[in-house]
């Protein structure tokens, strides 16, 4: 059983913090063996990557088969049955529709002495898009990560997905051929991150490389940046579900299986008014798990990193809980959402009114599924188009707007101490 | 003397890739002392926090004198020389006034399904802003930081800087008076860093940390993101001039010599189509270096990793040489600097015609000066208000947008073996 909280008892605050500060992933030091694969394919290319290949996913590659052909991606879309073919097209559609709204405009102004300012925006030349092997190689995740970077433009996007013993999902191959991946690697690991930042003779490098992975894969991704952007280390997945008394307990107990499925280190929390809610939605958790083919791991997250909040007042106390809390995935489960959804600033999704499960957001409803956990919406945002461009700042000045502005940047370089900055103004005006 | 390049050379390859791939920082590795320091504030708060200022900063502090007095910040303000004071004044008026224009929309629509889509942004709710110490102590680094973070909607801004036996800048303080800091405290270093994350009991705890430093801080900053937000860590400044014949030599000298003068580690590069303005900047830099008050840094940065690169055709291989180096700052000094620049994907920041010396951005064009070095100009972004606002994507379905977009979710989840996935949404199908 999760722990229940109530805010009326003396020990809540405590109980609470306690509740934000559980570290629910085991850190693993793989840092140092992670550093030996990157430098090793640093330095020997192919050669490496296909014998760490060999070594890790048991499978014998040359630099001829590195890369999956077209014909075998294109044999995974036409083997895709038709129903689940329509429902990859959907969230094609949706997603991508979604995020063409999200393309920054660019700006060009002059202002009133005539200086010239601007910012334009260009996409990142090439992206590296991991994707995990195993039962964790979900075609919804190459969609939710290439389409965003092919909305904004990006030219090339390199996939890389560990092929165990050759096995590669259709499913992945088919979403990359409709997300339009330009390339598939089957390799994965520390050893592809390191390709990808690097270059081997067989893959290009490119600039920024994406997506979830392990931890070895993690780790790697942090080794590598700076030599190439990274997008957000993902955690595990949570949910909030704020809801009132009138709500289906089955359907809240769904809602917070659907992540607690997903791994044991995942966290749903239920906050809700009505202490009788709270008890059926606990039961119906329990009956639930019962006809669940994921009931062991979903049972593990729900009784060691599950909770049931109890409040005496939705509006006035969920929003600052909600806040603390900054969770990836927030339901709101009453008759006017919107109004709770205006006091609480911290979220990387919110999924509003009763006919909203997150799920929805997972695959079809359009917005990305990459979100900050572990109370990183406090600070940052899920996947989108801005994470595949780039901003240049511009500024012109005329002769005249140099003789305005000047001045001033002469006086601020003389403060500071550095004088061929005042030099480099002073030496166009003469002065 | 720097290196010339010439395009027209057989090893040109060759060597622009050296001068790419040119380490010009020394890692220093201090990550053991760092931890140290981080878990010793994170554990004993303020004490740790005085004990470590007195010893690297040789400053007695209390738990009453962290903090600097707001009579000590005002007095400083008003302190100022008039004519530096018009300045700062100016600056934040135009940085101010362009960062505006980037504040993001937010956007709320419904689609042709009836599902409820959108984007809401809100402000980072408070952050930590590190400004060094000692000659590196710039009232422009303070306005180039807080400003946006102000702009944005930050409510509490956390300004730490040390205070080497007792000394501040006072500019310092009035820069970040003008620009609205909330809070100033007299430490620095990684137990600064420390004290914004996990706070102390003198310092509440921040969501982001931004601003420049040295390399404990910059370790600092890497060890504790994830518990708060980070900005870009920045190298060492960079220039690359365009340039074509028609120039007069002197002013492009002072350019890259502005460059050079921050840092032994900086880079100017001069890119151009003239053997002669080449040869004529050289010697200008060299006559230039004898009256400059920091001509030991500037020389030995620009006789180490200084360049002159002489192409055939400016128009033809500018850009792609450009695109290569990705400077932090391109200056484009050539009749129609548009042209060029349109060509050219990859920069921080632009500065076109020959009006327009890089320095003005340093200051007081409006645009911001911290901007991506180390070539990460090809995956990354100057700092905006962008990194001080994150976005929560919305999704609100009527039961009707359930029931048209269920079906495929749930095919979905069925395919990536997600059980509690499809439930989820079947159960409010009655599916």
């Amino acid at each position: 059983m999760p722990q229940r909280l109530h805010i009326s008892e003396p020990d809540f605050e405590q109980r609470f913090r306690a509740l934000l500060a559980a570290k629910r992933e085991a850190s693993v030091d793989v840092e140092a063996t992670v550093r030996e694969i990157v430098s090793d394919v640093r330095q020997r290319g192919d050669a490496a990557l296909i014998e760490l290949t060999a070594r890790f996913d048991h499978l014998e590659l040359t630099p001829e088969t590195l890369r999956v052909p077209e014909a075998e991606i294109e044999a995974a879309l036409e083997a895709t049955p038709p129903k689940t073919r329509a429902a990859l097209d959907l969230a094609h559609r949706r997603i991508e529709s979604h995020h063409i709204r999200q393309m920054p405009k660019d700006d060009r102004y002059m202002d009133a002495i005539g200086a010239e300012l601007g910012s334009r925006w260009t996409a990142v030349e090439s992206v590296g898009l991991y994707v995990p092997g195993g039962a964790a190689s979900y075609p919804s995740s190459v969609l939710m990560n290439a389409v965003p970077a092919k909305v904004a433009g990006v030219e090339r996007i390199a996939m890389v997905v560990p092929a165990m013993r050759g096995a590669l999902n259709p499913l992945v191959l088919a979403a990359a051929r409709i997300a339009g991946v330009s390339e598939i690697y089957r390799v994965g690991g520390a050893q592809a991150v390191a390709a990808l930042a690097y270059g081997t003779e067989s893959i290009a490098p490119v600039a920024k490389i994406v997506g979830p992975g392990n931890a070895y894969v993690a780790s790697a991704k942090r080794q590598v940046f700076g030599t190439v952007g990274i997008d957000m280390i993902a955690g595990p997945s949570e949910v909030l579900v704020i809801a009132d008394a009138d709500n289906d307990p089955d359907w809240l107990a769904a809602d917070l299986l659907a992540q607690a499925e997903h791994d044991r280190a995942a966290q749903s929390i239920l906050l809700t008014d009505s202490e009788d809610l709270a008890a059926r939605v606990e039961a119906a958790v329990e009956r639930q798990l019962q006809t669940l083919s994921r009931s062991e791991t979903a049972s593990a997250s729900w009784a060691e990193f599950g909770a049931v909040i109890v409040v005496s007042d939705l509006l006035r106390d969920a929003p600052p809980l909600a806040d603390r809390i900054a969770a990836e995935h927030l339901e709101i489960a009453t008759d006017d959402p919107d109004a709770l959804f205006a006091r609480i600033r911290n979220a990387g999704a919110v999924f509003l009114g009763r006919h909203t499960p997150e799920v929805i957001g997972d695959y079809v409803g359009g917005s990305n599924h990459v979100l900050p956990t572990a109370r990183s919406a406090r600070f940052s945002s899920g996947l989108s188009v801005l994470d595949f461009v780039k901003r240049t700042s511009i500024l012109k000045l005329s002769a005249e707007a140099l003789r305005e502005l000047g001045p001033s940047a002469i006086e601020l370089a003389r403060v500071e101490g550095l004088d061929a900055h005042g030099r480099s103004v002073a030496i166009r005006l003469n002065l």
